[in-house]
């Protein structure tokens, strides 16, 4: 069980809306709820059996004031709370430093590695969180409440978590990306994209079990010019599709090279 | 069952060993083997209970004679072959029009779309099948072969499957390329690649619930500049992993504006 026995939610947003039902299911009170729209915030406050707080500024009564704001309202949402909150305040985000969030209240991150992309069943077990507190005590607090969803836990610095983040817009975001565009490509040819989706589960299952940069294949792996010329003439000239193919195709064929030296 | 009672390899490569010994457990016969290698021919051949072909230039009893060649080579083998063969001639390749079988060969083409990246157990029932033949009997019996397989069948004429190939290269190559250079940034950062893996199968999974384009996010779709500078000085200048920052970036940030005019 969590020792904290009962949190707020500063920002009705989608992480508030699926983290606060995920540890209300678990039995963790959620004590109340702030948000600038007064319908969305009754209505998560209803979800969750719990209250609307109306102003920030307000003593907060929860061991754990939790922000599932934008990035950019972390300080400034820190700022405006009451100082007398007995509560260890944190923040759910990747791109942000601990140090956001304004003293003097007892700081910390609880930022679970996930894209909330859309209105989705999150597996919790499946979901990495990364942790960081000023000291043991809430760190080990933050663990048990984070234990109560997945066991994989991680202790990351506010410079490891935005490191992090970067990589996660690479093998997440920029990944999505190529898959789009694979998706266009085979609209174009008149295919169905479902042809493509077992080669990219297989994509993925094969990164889990080995390093990327070992089972890298292709014409750009294998240096094969006449194929990359094929694919450079399909593509044409002057768009976005043969730009990102020629500097990817580069990078491949620079990093197979290498390799091999 | 099949309508080729025979089959003959020619190419004792890795798609020979996989697809061989997947169709050999099928209860298919592998009449004979020919490569070059003498030695990978022999085990090859006596893996599949098969014979070693010494010329190509003879009369093969099959009536399939399977190219599991390199791209390059389908012309020259299907040249060499004895133009009294009565099977029906077939390569394996992606980027490989049907054309370039030689006549007067009856030709076909039997494409496995599947990254034969290293020494895997092939899951044979996920991958898809695209055949391509000159008249309808030869289409069915392939298409009868690759059930004994899979019931990923699909029919593509030779400009589609070469769509195909490089829509590939763009959800194999490339996407395992997003997840290379995010393994590194992890590395640099002294973070277990393990902690990506969730995310790397929720990209996957998703995709294959509903179109890409559909479910981008991150900083680059939500025109999150604070977090795209970070990012950026995170990176720092004249290096791959910034170039190629900045052009997927500006593709997703184009892409995610037009959608929303």
């Amino acid at each position: 069980m969590s020792q904290f026995e009962s949190i707020a939610l500063i920002g009705p947003g989608r992480v508030a809306h699926q983290l606060g039902a995920a540890l209300h299911d678990q039995g963790v009170t959620i004590e109340g709820v702030y948000g600038r729209n007064a319908e969305e915030t009754k209505k998560l406050a209803d979800k969750l059996d719990s209250r609307v707080i109306v102003n920030l500024s307000d003593v907060i009564q929860a061991d754990l004031i939790l922000l599932t704001v934008s990035d950019d309202a972390v300080a400034e949402v820190s700022h405006q709370l009451n100082r007398n909150n007995k509560g260890l305040v944190v923040h759910t985000s990747g791109a942000v430093p601990l140090s956001a969030i304004e003293g003097p209240n007892r700081r910390a991150v609880f930022y679970p590695l996930q894209s909330f992309s859309f209105d989705k069943h999150i597996i919790w077990e499946n979901v990495p969180f990364c942790l960081e507190a000023e000291n043991d005590e809430d760190l080990n607090g933050l663990g048990g409440l984070a234990e109560l969803l997945s066991q994989r836990i991680h202790v990351l610095s506010s410079d490891q978590r935005k490191s992090l983040h970067l990589a996660a817009v690479f093998a997440n975001n920029f990944a999505n990306l190529m898959f789009e565009l694979s998706e266009d490509l085979l609209a174009k040819a008149e295919i169905d994209r479902s042809i493509l989706h077992p080669l990219i589960l297989e994509t993925a299952n094969t990164v889990l079990m080995q390093s990327a940069n070992l089972s890298q294949t292709g014409p750009a792996a294998r240096g094969d010019k006449k194929t990359i010329e094929m694919h450079r003439e399909l593509l044409g000239e002057d768009n976005s599709y043969r730009e990102i193919y020629d500097r990817l195709t580069n990078e491949i064929y620079n990093r197979s090279h290498e390799q091999k030296l």
